[in-house]
């Protein structure tokens, strides 16, 4: 690798790292101190001052439910803004009146607009198919490999006596959190079973479903589909992915159909039902149940908004507080499908716009006027973030671009590619953060599914956009992608027994290597219903991870501090499982006592960190001095407005 | 391949099937059905002929328990037969009377001496190695490899269409038996860890080991070890094994000391220490509990006799019976390690003799006269079968042959070698079995450990000797031995799981393949606290294995139902979970209501292997043919001569 290219690479990367860093910063995401510190992101980047890293970090800070008080409590709610709303451009916009909104000068709540996105898009993606970048973090990585069997080799048996020296503290009873699973599937498929059985022996005679205007009892329902429930099993239940789903996400997506009938789909597993989603929220909270009671192990379970109608979001949330769903052992997410295609063939909705404005809208209006949304103003406290979901193997034909239709022009059946869901979820995301910020209320987190298969611009899409991803396997394939993952320390969910049934062998997923390489990881069940076999199916996701890949206690517990550190849990959860300090990287951070981490595995976190950054620097700092013929800092104004 | 080289072979392996026929029926062993009517085994075989088949095939029908009645009771226990014992040539022989003894004239029952067994074993030792039988073997397990593929392709929907409409039935209420599990490792670690905290808790000041004529209380054995059992975790407890265990079985032994310190093991997993083995009792009665909870799930643990002294069975009887150990779940198992060379070089025992006549000779005064062996007459009673255990790659110097040395004259310090040990542990056993069937009491089976690793010849010695095997990793290496447990459908334990921390690859096990032959697999744990995380070590098990290798339901149920196939479980017990002709091969013998094993398989399986013995009698047959000019029906005497 020649000096230009490694010049070239490096001030490509620090480049892409200061765009994810704003991208970030307006919607409230995270962003690693370290990297921020230690590559002189702040020199480069005239939007960060050393004071705002502090405070921008503990952004995230955002109000955890008190305890005591009832949580479902609409006491104390604030006042009605009278803010006036308009969707422009698929973004929803914040007028201070009506007078405001004529003269189109809303609130200058920050979003970057789509050109400014496509922009910064195609830069990465220009980037991630550029020769000597790509030599040069394939090198780097294979060197972060090399670096990690080294260190496991000389530190393994320090590491572990470390471990066996913390009192009270295992693998065992470490925090850890499932960061992707399904609300939906979020049980395993014997407890479905045993939860219908039950159902039936207890409440054959009500009525749970209304089709083509008549009503039918649970008695009827299952004399129509011609089954026993006493007689079901797991077999007929036909829930659990299997061979059948290999590559086969349609296949897969029926199996959310108990014995293959969407009406027991609509009954057990919906929120939104002729019995207001009752039996849904008791599995749900047998499931919390069993949570708590384990004590350590907490979930993040994805609830579904489709965007069809207005109504949705009201309806969650009342399903939400007349179930009294809260759990101190669960975290709530919403998740989006993209699916705007099978929504305008059906001409439930005339554009994409609509699509948006049924998902953006009511969250702006709850925020600009609780008192008139009182129960989704309260659901909204445990919502922690928003997920886009799908299968990512399906082909678009068309390419996003600064040139792509509005959202409001976008009428045809074609569905919209992956970055434009992306771009329009995330700036949507950004205006209501920054809106609720001003308020006082809980921000949201964009974590996409992203990777798990299809095209490796949804990764490029997702660097910009989201605080953390699900899945990311595709990073296996872009060197560039996976070395900015590392350097920006970007979370990943990631589930290999999800994949096994869906896209990829267990034997073949990049899990142990990403984690050898320093990435972020956590792990997690995606579908307990599709693909666990026992009772505890994150216990099993670990075990299997465990024995296949011989992952060392030492490793174990940083894959869960790292689904601490991803998770919506608040910072003060943060503080009381992984230790006051959770936000310092390195050893400084960690509380060996709570996180059972090694402070030689933080330690060597941190350096390899630092290293890496270094080098990067170097490469800019020594090309100036050859340039200049003098050392300047880098913080030479030239170079960062190069960067920035 | 030639005609000749199909002939030869063909010859070969029956006169092994015939050999292995020979060993099993007088030992009580048990032998398909199948594989003596359709290979005609019966017709080329003087020793069976077809009326025998029956009741031979029944006589594993030992008495079980009867519910009702105090499993404790000293009631009804036969009387003193007043014969007289004596070890001749490492086998205990029975006489009559004194004058019987004096002139050398004991009991007809039966065994194979050491020359024909090394004779017999040698014969099998030179087919594994001859051309043109492994050519032949080799093939028909490609094809049978193949042969499943194709069964797969075609009936894998109509499989599972089958146990979609078997009610009440699936993976989870199919009866499965751990088969290979050892009493002092039957509990998790965690639950380990807990028991032990909680007996601190309670008893600290009970005095729980004697030790250099001190005795000790708890308090006093924590302290001397500078550990406080409320700081224990599962990390400093270290037993667990991992990376530093893979192919170093003393350090996998280690493992078996809590805290690396031998006296916790004494107190905690002993059955023979100073607390009677309660605790360990306490132990291993919580284990069974679960299971009995679980309804499905059984075990067959296996408890140690060492051979050191004749008063380890009275122990053993004694602490089984106080503690009240029986479980309608369990069934018991007794292992003796292969460790001579230990208690010779310590000059416990004086010569290999001294070992057999601790291990065997209680049992038959226990036989002979149960009225003054109470204790262990009950014991026996729960007392399945024998198993031999130890690192099997320890290499022995020296050659087993009809020249080894009388167990009387090997007084060296050297071990000896694996046949050596299978072979008098089998003769014992069968003189006693005999003996014990004469009085209507319950026969043993030999179950040992083999083929984990080292030499395939103990594959060889365990095909004469054995009922069924623990591993058997080692059949991958020899196409015609694996070929063989396949005709004769000898079962084998797996524990992929242990053999991932040991000696093989999860990945590399050969478990699946196996199984797609049609060789009788079953799944077992070997060793929860070692090598397992969740609370239900045999459901991680089967979860790992189907996740990893996509097992079906029908694999999965398949496994279940051949665990419980090998099991010590009685014959009731197995007409009560497989069905009621249970013994019959195919899908006559399955009862789907029960086992939710597919009828297709069954018969798939049943066809496969009449097939495979249909072809070795084509050959025998045409090559009869052949030298005769005229056909003759495979029961011409010159054939079963040669053969016999």
């Amino acid at each position: 690798i020649t000096v230009d290219d490694y010049e070239q690479a490096a001030k490509a990367l620090l480049k892409a790292l200061v765009i994810r860093e704003k991208y970030s910063k307006l919607v409230y995401h995270r962003f690693p101190r370290t990297t921020i510190l230690h590559s002189q992101l702040d020199a480069f980047c005239s939007c960060i001052t050393r004071a705002d890293v502090v405070t921008y970090l503990l952004a995230e800070m955002y109000p955890s439910p008190n305890k005591g008080v009832d949580p479902y409590s609409t006491e104390g709610i604030p006042e009605d803004l009278h803010y006036k709303l308009s969707l422009k451009d698929g973004v929803v916009h914040v007028y201070k009146d009506d007078e405001a909104l004529q003269q189109e000068q809303p609130h200058s709540l920050p979003y970057p607009d789509l050109e400014t996105f496509a922009i910064d898009l195609s830069h990465i993606l220009a980037m991630i198919a550029d020769g000597p970048t790509k030599t040069y973090c394939h090198r780097r990585l294979s060197f972060l490999g090399s670096k990690f069997s080294l260190h496991e080799m000389l530190n393994e048996m320090a590491e572990l006596k470390e471990l066996k020296s913390v009192s009270h503290r295992d693998f065992y009873n470490v925090r850890k959190v499932d960061t992707h699973i399904h609300a939906a599937a979020c049980m395993n498929q014997k407890h479905l079973l045993s939860f219908i059985q039950s159902t039936y022996h207890n409440d054959a005679e009500r009525v749970v479903l209304e089709k083509d205007n008549k009503k039918l009892t649970l008695k009827e329902v299952f004399a129509k589909l011609k089954k026993d429930p006493y007689d079901l099993t797991v077999d007929s239940l036909d829930v659990h992915a299997g061979r059948q789903t290999f590559h086969r996400f349609d296949k897969f997506n029926a199996k959310y159909n108990p014995v293959g009938a969407s009406e027991l789909r609509e009954i057990y597993l919906k929120t939104d039902n002729y019995i207001n989603g009752e039996y849904f929220a008791s599995l749900i909270k047998e499931v919390a149940c069993d949570l708590e009671e384990s004590k350590y192990q907490f979930a993040e379970p994805r609830l579904s908004i489709y965007g069809r109608s207005m109504s949705e979001w009201k309806n969650l949330a009342n399903w939400f507080i007349k179930q009294r769903m809260c759990s101190p052992n669960m975290r709530w997410m919403i998740q989006v499908p993209r699916i705007y295609d099978i929504f305008r063939v059906k001409n439930l909705i005339p554009n994409y716009a609509k699509l948006l404005e049924n998902i953006f809208l009511p969250l702006f209006l709850a925020t600009v006027n609780p008192q008139q949304h009182k129960e989704l103003h309260v659901f909204l406290k445990y919502v922690t973030g928003f997920d886009s979901v799908d299968d990512e193997s399906k082909h678009s034909d068309h390419v996003f671009s600064y040139k792509s239709p509005r959202p409001e022009s976008w009428t045809t059946e074609e569905n919209p590619p992956y970055s434009y869901y992306l771009y329009h979820m995330y700036a949507n995301i950004m205006v209501l953060n920054n809106l609720r910020k001003q308020r006082g209320l809980n921000t949201f987190q964009f974590r996409p599914h992203c990777g798990e298969a299809g095209s490796i611009t949804h990764l490029a899409c997702a660097f910009l956009t989201a605080d953390n991803i699900s899945h990311g396997l595709k990073l296996k394939e872009s060197p560039v992608l996976q070395y900015l993952y590392y350097l920006a320390q970007v979370p990943i969910a990631m589930s290999p027994l999800s994949n096994n049934s869906l896209f990829l062998e267990y034997s073949k997923n990049p899990l142990r290597e990403f984690l050898r390489k320093g990435l972020c990881i956590s792990l997690s069940t995606d579908d307990p219903m599709q693909f666990h076999y026992t009772k505890e199916a994150l216990m099993e996701e670990y075990a299997i991870a465990a024995q296949l890949w011989k992952l060392s206690t030492c490793d174990l517990c940083e894959i869960a501090r790292n689904s601490v550190l991803q998770s919506g849990l608040s910072h003060q959860e943060k503080k009381l499982f992984l230790g006051e300090r959770y936000l310092w990287d390195g050893p400084d951070g960690n509380d060996i006592r709570l996180t059972n981490v090694a402070q030689i595995r933080m330690a060597y976190r941190l350096e390899t960190l630092y290293n890496e950054l270094s080098f990067l620097l170097d490469a800019i700092n020594s090309a100036r001095t050859e340039e200049m013929g003098a050392p300047v800092g880098p913080s030479g104004s030239e170079l960062s407005a190069c960067l920035c």
